[in-house]
């Protein structure tokens, strides 16, 4: 585990209870000696736990700040440079590009955890953080199934559940979903400041809009600033919507189409049901492109079936 | 109380929980029957209910969809036009225009509890909906002080706190906090919807971001719509943050303000505390511009004090 914040270290304790063995390194003293006081296996030199990855054949784990992920790949190739490798980084064009820049692309499979909490650093840290969330694993070409496989089997062991997705729709899709969110957020509280009126009747409505917005900026900039093309689409989305919809209060004091679609739209969000994947295991033939599909159809990978269709009884 | 659904019913249920003595109009007969059979004094006939009022000399309380409020208006300078009056509408300065026309603003004091769900009708009421909101009474020149008093401690009996306003205040205040971030959530949750493996990933941010998009269309229009010129004000105030984000993110892969500001005004929201309002009694002299002024900066108001100053031991 490469970082100990708030996924790296919540990912360590989640394993660790899994019964997997796992061991971690950490830049910062303080974070070390708090997570070794906690119990775990944890160092501040980087190039003695990768050396033992190497030895263990061990799955790596990047999880660290984007604009740190080119500097830990380059050490990643220079002492591991044959371990299966994945990541928790919450963009994931910009990892793989950096990956592959250090010649690591064929062993590399990305993920993202769909958790987080306003919290940062170790001590925010829970095992139980991935339950029941969505972990994206992704299916882009020349993906190793067996090192798919074992990104897979880690995810499934916090109590996850699987989204195959390709990088680039990924970050599109979480720009929509979580990016755009926390700009609106940040909008939202700053315009609600604008009175000190306001604020004293702010009710449920801000306090869920705005939510967000009390996370630290330096992580929400790290995300959205590092998704921006994809980002940059969603928001030109909103700004079109937003600004049609001005058009219309301002001529004839009429929101109909927004909000009889933002209302559909909320519904069908509230009552969208996850569906299995099933007959699908990685290395199959066009097992990438059907993991795409069923990604994009809303679907969940749990695990290898116990029992083929054909062993019935 | 006339109008008996969300709002008008909690406040008849909690006026009847705290003794006094209030009956009800609605124009739909299930609401009625339904109201009935809970055990509440209530009626389909509007001027059999105003009469009553004249009679009584009670507080009127129009409860009823801004665009309504003209006609209700109607009855009340027909059937009651020397009766205290109230509203619980959520835009204030209309309701005032409407009043005005009927020749009945010498005996109104405007109000909004800054509390709902996003349910609606009767069966949704709650006599416990008022506690410890926010209740704004407004204080626009010429305002009986009488008057507000009796519609202050209405609102106080509900176990809710006086925020004093001017309607034009209020109707600006309010569409930053409220008809701002509805418009946000329903944009939003269309931008969302625009990629099924989007809705797939969605987590907090969006759940929260999205949540008041469940409300009626119908209701976001009616508030939203009543309050064009003001919502107005506040959409462009933060399409102007959103559009210099937007080209600071293109230009320069930046969003230092948008997130520094953001932060930083989430975090003085959730700091806020209220200061109460003393030695301050409608009535007294400039009490419109001190209750204006105290406001605005964030107090309440709890009511007269049992023991002024002067009295003490």
């Amino acid at each position: 585990m490469l970082g100990l914040g708030l996924i790296g270290g919540s990912l360590l304790r989640a394993l660790a209870s899994a019964g997997r063995t796992a061991w971690g390194y950490n830049r910062s003293g303080n974070t070390v000696r708090a997570a070794k006081a906690d119990g775990f296996d944890v160092t501040e030199d980087l190039a003695e736990a990768l050396r033992r990855a190497a030895e263990e054949d061990a799955l790596i784990v990047i999880a660290v700040p984007t604009p740190v992920v080119d500097s830990i790949a380059a050490a990643i190739a220079e002492h591991a440079p044959n371990c299966a490798i994945t990541d928790v980084v919450s963009v994931k064009q910009p990892v793989r590009d950096a990956v592959d820049r250090h010649g690591l692309l064929g062993r590399f499979v990305g993920g993202h955890p769909m958790a987080g909490t306003a919290e940062s650093g170790w001590a925010a840290g829970d095992g139980q953080l991935f339950r029941d969330a969505v972990w994206v694993v992704t299916v882009d070409d020349g993906a190793d199934p067996q090192v798919w496989a074992q990104v897979a089997r880690m995810a499934l062991d916090t109590g996850a559940m699987v989204v195959p997705a390709e990088s680039g729709e990924h970050d599109a899709a979480v720009a929509r979903i979580s990016h755009l969110p926390h700009l609106f957020a940040e909008a939202l509280s700053s315009v609600g400041a604008g009175s000190q009126l306001a604020l004293s009747l702010a009710a449920g409505s801000f306090r869920d809009g705005t939510r967000v917005a009390s996370t630290d900026p330096a992580l929400v900039r790290a995300m959205c600033e590092g998704n921006a093309k994809a980002l940059l689409g969603a928001l030109d989305e909103a700004l079109e919507l937003l600004t049609a919809a001005r058009k219309s209060l301002a001529d004839n004091a009429d929101l109909t189409t927004l909000t009889d679609h933002g209302h559909a739209a909320r519904r069908n969000f509230e009552q969208a049901r996850r569906s299995e994947i099933r007959n699908l295991e990685p290395g199959i033939p066009a097992w990438l492109d059907q993991m795409r599909d069923a990604g994009r159809a809303g679907g969940v990978w749990r695990g290898a079936q116990p029992q083929q269709e054909g062993n019935k009884p």
